[in-house]
């Protein structure tokens, strides 16, 4: 996968450089290129932004370096990519629209700072996406954030990098709670049915903690899942124990 | 505000010495501090993760480092902050929580990679925040997104940075389309009100396509407003516009 980042602060992408992520675009799994669209102004100071036409605050980018800066691109790689644009009012990011853009064999990011757009910018782009609804102080994180959970699902990045947090979106219920060494720390007991050797049970207690964790936390989970037999009846006791203690 | 951060990979918090979070830090307006917890651990072969007990796929991040490593934070500030942890099964990150956490005068964020916790960790912690239902290869780029929308707030920090998406979520719409310079570019006209020079028309122009891009994007944000009469009016243009639209 090729990715491009329009950016006018290429340092803030250092983190892209390391972890897994820089060990994928060692191995050549990924190729990252920022490109600073200040260098494809055609003004004379160099100018990205300008005043709102019928006032207000703020500036806005302008869309000729960022038209450009896509053009050049283009030439360059052949096609200029998917382009996104960090922007609220853009659809929702998550688990199912990283996997979505793992598929395309190349991603353009349009990262603003501050500004707003100018509207025709739009045009350029194919797909507007939210981290959430907050605003961030540009759009450079929040590209990091996209890049970083897609490329998790190109078959060449995460390698034997078996994540324990993996399967928090896949099944459709959180995790149960984990356990490590020591057994016994600061006089926390770790739960004795995991270092019971009995796998049944322990598979057991695992499913019904992660439905209890569930159910406390994320009901909406539970109501937007199809559950089997074993599930509904831990559901239930989970239910009548979480009761009791009140 | 102090900021203290735990994580395995100091050098990707290098983007929050840059831009305007890294100007507020030069300032004094905010003191940030990474720990590499991994300074902490007390086996010889300075490991942080283990194998979960009970079997499975991953590794956990042991109890020890991290707990001494905020034991080590407590002596040196006086307290141990409001202290973060990035998961997936937290509240969910947005605007609301962003302006809470502005509040404390000192955020400790755990940030793990790849790995799990040892559910003993979360005794630690008084929060759990979750960006959003996706999975990052680790929690640094989460913590870095929590403190760019948190000290946005800090009176100190934008300074008179007055952001165009300031607005974004404040009144709980979408922003209309913004234009600048210049007026046609690429054959694309900017829409002529804009232009006119009419306060009245331009507010009112901007009022109804923030109310339209609101509506056709984002229809729980309109569900969730107490909308005035005028607001009425235009939304009732807008859906009877869009109707005939098709």
């Amino acid at each position: 996968m090729r990715i491009d980042v329009l950016s006018l602060f290429p340092d803030m992408f250092s983190p892209m450089r390391q972890s897994i992520i820089g060990k994928a675009i060692d191995r050549g799994a990924l190729s990252f290129n920022v490109t600073d669209f200040r260098d494809f102004t055609n003004n004379k100071h160099n100018n990205v932004d300008d005043y709102p036409f019928g006032g207000g605050a703020g500036m806005l980018l302008m869309p000729q370096p960022i038209f450009d800066a896509v053009d050049h691109i283009k030439e360059e790689a052949g096609d200029k990519g998917h382009v996104i644009l960090l922007d609220p009012a853009g659809r929702k990011f998550n688990h199912q629209v990283a996997q979505e853009l793992s598929h395309y064999d190349h991603l353009t990011f349009i990262a603003g700072h501050y500004e707003g757009y100018d509207e025709r910018i739009r045009e350029l782009v194919d797909d507007e996406i939210s981290l959430g609804d907050y605003v961030l102080t540009g759009g450079e994180l929040g590209a990091m954030v996209i890049i970083d959970a897609t490329v998790r699902f190109l078959p060449d990045v995460l390698g034997n990098q078996v994540s324990a947090v993996d399967d928090s979106f896949e099944n459709g219920l959180l995790e149960s709670p984990q356990y490590t060494r020591p057994a016994n720390f600061r006089d926390r007991e770790v739960p004795p049915v995991l270092t019971s050797g009995n796998h049944a049970e322990i598979a057991k207690w695992r499913l019904k903690e992660s439905i209890r964790r569930t159910y406390l936390r994320r009901p909406d989970l539970i109501h937007s899942k199809q559950l089997n037999d074993q599930e509904k009846m831990f559901l239930q006791e989970v239910i009548e124990e979480e009761k009791n203690k009140d």
